[in-house]
């Protein structure tokens, strides 16, 4: 008598089960960068070649699975804030990471357009750092006298939050609207005895 | 024999036709200061009380209605502008004009969020008109040297439309921001040499 070799029933389906979460992950993350395309279980399923049931079981639920590609989208931008703030000013991290953000919210529509109700504990965590890691930028830049200081940090990063996410959902994308917007804005928030 | 006084039969439906107008175009225009509100027929006709097929035979549909309330609503904002152009120099008829269009777009969500797809020729007409007279106290305040001049007129009108209707659209509605927003930007439009 031979021993079984390689994945018996238990182990195929644990390779099944791995490769659905991958497949449905990878189908999710595909649809929020598509603008306009509902992020339905049922669009993701088709997308991932599943059954809808399938990807609700890969994931304990809608959720669970959106929280997990959107948190999969933000971190490398969450990480590249704290990069930029570690090897370069406050005020050339805080620009040349708008730039990056329009860009990367420009792909993502659907981060922001279709993630109401929904409960989403990492990407709310990432949000928060994003929202941190600005307003470090923000307050940085203010110490070091390379942006004015008569505004509220607070205020100032929902400010640059809400106008450059309303600067990359322009359709069709436009670089040259987003330049204009970083040009007027970054000046806009110099300290006035400076320029 | 006497004549009748008084509006007859047919006076009457033409008197209850302009009653009911008036009702379902009060009933929209309220409708449109409300966020969150569905603009339907049904919402409009129960708000105005009355049924669903006496709003749309007032206007003909739910296009004609909504043009009606909308193009009410932004014809006062229209005329503003170009009052303000007439009145003051171009960049302070700019910081003034958008001010009031922020408070006027914070009032009114539902004109921006929920139009699309409607044929609104009135209110198409008016935004247009609106559009154009921002462009010319852009490009007036760019010929009196008090805005910067290395930027497009059009592309610059566009960048001041899309964040003040970022901020105007924040739910609360934030003085603060919209102060702060103000200031940074009509800073940020400075000419460099200017400041």
């Amino acid at each position: 008598m031979s021993m079984p070799t390689g994945p018996g029933p238990g182990g195929g389906r644990r390779a099944d089960a791995v490769r659905n979460r991958q497949l449905a992950l990878q189908a999710a993350t595909a649809l929020l960068a598509e603008p306009g395309t509902p992020l339905t279980v049922e669009a993701i399923a088709k997308r991932a070649g599943l059954g809808a049931a399938t990807v609700v079981r890969a994931f304990g639920g809608k959720d669970a699975l959106l929280d997990t590609a959107v948190s999969g989208l933000l971190e490398p931008v969450v990480h590249r804030a704290g990069q930029l703030l570690a090897e370069t000013t406050p005020d050339q991290a805080l620009r040349t990471f708008l730039a990056e953000l329009i860009t990367f919210q420009s792909a993502h529509h659907a981060i922001n357009d279709q993630l109401d109700g929904l409960t989403l504990p990492a990407t709310t965590a990432l949000r928060a750092q994003l929202v941190q890691a600005v307003q470090e930028m923000i307050t940085g830049a203010q110490h070091n006298g390379t942006l004015r200081t008569d505004l509220d940090p607070t205020l100032t990063t929902t400010l640059i939050g809400r106008t450059a996410y309303a600067i990359a959902r322009t359709q069709p994308p436009s670089p040259e609207l987003a330049d204009a917007y970083l040009t007027v804005l970054l000046d806009g928030l110099r300290p006035r005895r400076a320029i």
